[in-house]
């Protein structure tokens, strides 16, 4: 899995009790998620269509630095599943770990697209092959 | 189950492609949950543990209002599990369901606390009491 | 007077004394006062015309649990009059009441639109007389 | 009156309608008058008391610039009184004016402070008098 | 130098070692810039083009109240060059200062667009003169 | 040079003008050499005292996907100096490029504090070694 993403926590990260709001951490996971599938599917117009169970292992404190780690586990037809693990960067302390966030790349009209893809690309090479 | 907190879909809300960003829903869910728990716990010091599979059933525009329904589902011994959905308030089309949200009072060090709560209180029952 | 709309007061809502930002509450009240008349006027272009005098009776304090209620106090013709107040969630401490705070719906000019509603209705009864 | 803070409207300041979020306004005004009388009174302890009736006399659009006005009205013996106009700064349109802000100045257990002063004061002043 | 725009220090506007955190600072010298340049250059396509190097003298702390100056430098064909300095309200101590902030003015294609200003005017004189 | 975190751009990362607001992208920027120095120097007290000239080259509109590179320049006693690049994710086109970003690690009374660091370290280098 390949971490990219880091986040520092700041005070406006913090639930009242001084630890990482839960609900900034699933905001950054959605995000990363999105941003992963739209590089991959090639189309801005991709959306969160289904999140797995969510555990929280541990927690984190003001000050501390998170990454998002983000894979691919399976190209449908229209979709791309992924996994994501967060963890604390300096500890590798595991945060929460998703099976599967199912993204769904979409038509003008909001309709399922079909992408054509099935393994992940990296930038890099399309970019040499055009 | 009961409707209380709304929101009104504004611009700092949306995704790029100009529907509600995913991660706000999450956020606000999470807040949600979390403030119905420490209401019913009469614990501040209330996280959340454990959220089980989210179905995006449906989106919402800009301008758009959603309001979000929680239901406890059952006390456990330091925890509350908590059913909730989201819809839109003018249409009452679903937007988002999620069975199963826990939530776990801790004590001042950090461990689970027993609450010795089994059933819900409404405050102004507690007030009265007194 | 109903309440809905809760707030769980984080470390983004205070001041530098560290007791919740005046400005952030009365951001609050005039969301909610927003979707209220939406909701009621059947009409998103609503906007705040005038708020009544305010007065802050007490604060609120991180970790706290606010709750906005909304109640209707006048129809006019384009316009709806609400009263609002603003206690904490456990203790049923007031801390701000406004007498009026006038709503106006606009049409596609950004000129006052008659309503034609006199009273509250409810989207329940809406939905079901369709 | 002195016109200081000026704040250039972007998208996560507007509302659904695509106008200035009434919100954000006297979000604003808040954290402008609080600053103003901290520099007065010298007292970082600081709070909003009373804000008299607000005339929404005009709105703004994205990209434009607004800039916010206070002038001191009476000094209390704990208090200071504020008058508040806000001003699209290419137009000078009046978009909003408040008659009377009152800022109390409190003592570290949290009661009114007094503060002694009777007329407005320049840091300049003051820092030439040291 | 004309110190026009007054920030409150906020909890969120702190970085973890609860100073205050340079990004923030940085927005606010970006916004500050773009809207005095805007009213300079009649122009709200006016984009920051160049930003000269930036010394972080002292820091600040939450409570504190910063306020930023802008002075104009130099009017090109199409772009104004700018001096900024933010410093503490009450010590009057220098933050940072930065010797050059290029804003261009744009056209609707996003060229730079000949402004015709060789000074700086005051709206006052402007709206005078018409 | 790597590069790690990713942004999306959303509707409250814009400019009135509707591209990447440039103060949303220099507080990124802050924040990522804030948490790679947190990390190379092993000391959450690392604060922000240079940054060399910024060169806005290209821009980015809504639903891009901006990429942030940070490098290691040079290791001082106290110091560590970084250089910085922006770009866009699909078409690897530049956005912005920083030379030298200089942070500095703080003991707890706020002094420089030696680091005794002379080039990068991989945590999974430092975790291996314990």
């Amino acid at each position: 899995m390949n971490f990219h993403t880091r986040k520092w926590i700041k005070p406006q990260d913090l639930n009242p009790n001084r630890s990482l709001f839960g609900g900034r951490l699933l905001e950054w996971i959605d995000e990363e998620a999105a941003l992963y599938a739209i590089i991959q599917l090639e189309n801005p117009r991709t959306v969160t269509k289904y999140i797995s169970e969510i555990d929280f292992k541990s927690s984190a404190r003001e000050g501390d630095i998170v990454e998002i780690g983000i894979e691919p586990v399976k190209f449908g037809t229209a979709s791309l599943t992924l996994k994501c693990e967060v963890r604390n960067k300096m500890t590798r302390e595991t945060i929460i770990t998703i099976d599967k966030i199912v993204m769904v790349g979409l038509d003008e009209n909001g309709n399922a697209k079909p992408h054509g893809k099935t393994k992940v690309e990296y930038v890099k090479d399309r970019l040499e092959d055009r």
